[in-house]
């Protein structure tokens, strides 16, 4: 089916308005719905904030100089340039009129729907100190990858050049908040640039000397995982020169460090270099539609949807990811992982083509595939739910996971060559300081 | 010879003070010395602003969004890890005191050395017209490239959301100013990403109908080539839409276009997206140089040195790449080209080691290797002096010659992949905008 990009809001040859599915949010959920939608008899518009669909299950490998930007990055023009039903807009969602089922951009346009598909997702959530932001910054996009990234750099920079012994220990001295799989990964890869990456690179530091600490409120790390593997996780992390903190809660940001709380009484963690992995709440168009359409959501903003995806009394209203609290089993929703979203942006999709062929849709049906994290080299920890497994055979399982999932033939290719280089040479390629002028950077 | 790190100014065994050599500025002349003085009896400090050095010849293919910053560009440090004998600071060079020997940093540190290698280089100059320099950005450093492909894809994208066709031609109408080799390739590169890479991604405007003018001063573009070479450049450009606008001097630059003045008189070209390839000035650590040694300098502010590449003077002081204009033959210096800094830094770097072996080195000679410019696929112009090559040879030479001078067999490796890729499928792979949020940008 071909539709003639001058006339979008009609089928030419009878008249009759064509069925028009917005979609927000160009992430996972989004894009599987809209591929999901490629023949069907509709006009389909996905606005996104950001020109590109991003894989961020290797974001955090950006962060930490392993791959480039546009390695987990590509266009959704380009990814949907052959879906002739569908036009990407580059433009910011910031409210929601259920009465003339309207979006209203950034920009002032108005945007009509028919089906309307929401996708924002979620950023990080500083627990209410929206002050701990710039200190601790969070890792959603490119853009903050490539912050922190540049932090990392920039602290042992720093620390080459500190001739105080304490200040250089705080340079050379990260704490990374939140032992969920990203902070895991996070603090895993931050160990390896330190002990690998730079060796040898400094005259007066010793990169290996850097310490790395993961502190986590909850008991263990990798909470959503069996206990066992949380403790794998954390010895793996050990081996690597980072420590888990568990049952530690952070009581306050300051450029000069971390102060926690644990069990025994306070402690100061002096550390230059803090970032966040921790809480979760949804982006503000998510807020701005669960207020539009009164819906119900959890502390987060997670908006609480039906069997088939939808708001109840909105069934021309989707919610997919992590902005949905989607049922899946008693008491515990469908994870806020990947997966979640693609299946559900593949079932919302496939629901649309089903209404408007005049066909029923069974209620969505979450297939979990388990969990997989990486900590360095030739460690990880798989959870599928009947088997659990660790150590090397999960660390092949997750390179050839992620290599399939990850979207385009030349980026596959790119990033098996950046892979294997790390690992023959255990150098990091991707270590430019970008942004302003490197050394223009204020030296605190 | 090893240096224990510990003891960088001594060498242990005779407590004999080390020669110091500094250098300013991490590319080709200042990496090139380096290197030369790799089993130098001397401390080596090689000093820049960015932690990187850059493949400048292909800083147009990240613009263009051809190739990935970290493709072309790769940390100093890990370039000079296994040269024992250097340190590598990262310092923004600010002055220098010849009456103590000593180079000062923006941070207030003062570096004193025995000889000094200066290799800073040049960047554009507006004409005396600095409120030029945001509307019309040039194309130096990996933050400048990423600037400008931000500028070109968003052009594209606030012409599909456009709906006045005046504004929205002028959204893709685009004007290089300045027809050297790097406005040359910026012009062809960019009617290869309207007419090949964005075609059939949007859904409102046809990127093919995209303008490109080359705007330049002379009577013809590359007007240090042979004649034939420049019509044959010219020709080669107007096959991708791209027309060389000769013996046209630009006026004005507002956020509305670009005022020319030609033979016939005056002319407006509304076009929101002006770059700026034209006028080239020494960097500030450069005039503070010159001033500091009372050297001769050129209109732009390049530093005049002996044969051999020193301060006439300043023995101690060498001046490398375009920051240099160093004689080569009657009335005609050496091309401020990384040829020139390339055979300049080796040099300079082995003058030093043959002086501290007390012999003599006799006067820099530079082997012309000739100039090279690609347009486009397919297309490239090559001037070897004796002989001249066009058209498809030129371009295989323009290919290879390209990727055994980068440095790094990674990148020589991913680069080849990136262009076999786009050479099949016209496509290009790094279209990620980043900076703020893209949708933020305002519209005009």
């Amino acid at each position: 089916m071909t539709v003639p990009s001058e006339h979008p809001k009609e089928s030419g040859a009878t008249g009759v308005p064509r069925h028009r599915v917005v979609i927000v949010g160009g992430g996972f959920g989004g894009l599987y719905a809209a591929r999901a939608l490629r023949r069907a008899p509709a006009d389909v518009t996905l606005i996104d904030r950001q020109n590109h669909h991003l894989f961020s299950p290797l974001l955090y490998q950006v962060a930490t100089a392993q791959l480039a930007p546009g390695e987990i990055a590509q266009p959704l023009r380009s990814l949907l340039r052959n879906q002739s039903n569908t036009q990407v807009l580059l433009g910011e969602a910031v409210d929601l009129d259920p009465g003339t089922a309207t979006v209203r951009l950034a920009d002032g346009a108005s945007i009509p729907y028919d089906s309307l598909i929401v996708a924002t997702g979620t950023r990080h959530s500083w627990f209410g100190h929206d002050d701990w932001e710039p200190l601790a910054p969070g890792l959603k996009t490119i853009d903050d990858a490539l912050a922190i990234r540049r932090r990392i750099l920039l602290a042992f920079e720093r620390a080459e050049r500190e001739t105080d012994p304490d200040v250089r220990k705080a340079w050379m001295t990260f704490v990374v908040v939140g032992g969920g799989p990203t902070g895991v990964e996070l603090a895993g890869a931050l160990g390896e640039v330190a002990r690998d990456a730079l060796r040898h690179e400094f005259r007066a530091i010793d990169p290996t000397m850097a310490r790395i600490f993961l502190v986590e409120a909850l008991d263990r790390i990798l909470p959503t995982y069996p206990a066992d593997l949380s403790r794998r996780a954390a010895a793996d992390l050990a081996s690597l020169g980072a420590t888990a903190m568990t049952s530690t809660r952070v009581t306050a940001i300051t450029v000069d460090g971390v102060d926690t709380e644990t069990g025994t009484g306070p402690e100061h963690l002096a550390a230059r270099t803090v970032l966040w992995a921790a809480g979760v709440q949804v982006t503000p168009f998510g807020r701005a539609v669960a207020t539009a359409l009164a819906a119900t959501t959890d502390r987060a903003g997670r908006i609480i949807v039906g069997p088939d995806l939808t708001v109840p009394g909105h069934p021309e209203v989707t919610i997919l990811g992590d902005l949905a609290l989607t049922p899946w089993q008693p008491g515990r929703p469908v994870p806020g992982v990947a997966q979640g979203a693609i299946q559900g942006g593949r079932y919302a999709g496939g629901r649309i083509v089903a209404t408007l062929d005049g066909q029923t849709t069974p209620p969505f049906r979450f297939k979990d595939l388990g969990e997989l994290a990486t900590i360095g080299r030739l460690r990880a920890v798989a959870d599928f739910r009947h088997f659990r497994i660790r150590g090397f055979p999960a660390w092949v399982l997750w390179l050839t996971i992620h290599i399939v999932w990850l979207i385009g033939f030349q980026n596959r290719l790119l990033v098996l060559v950046r892979w294997a280089w790390s690992f023959a040479t255990r150098g990091r390629s991707n270590r430019l300081i970008t942004g302003t002028p490197a050394s223009e950077e204020p030296p605190s």
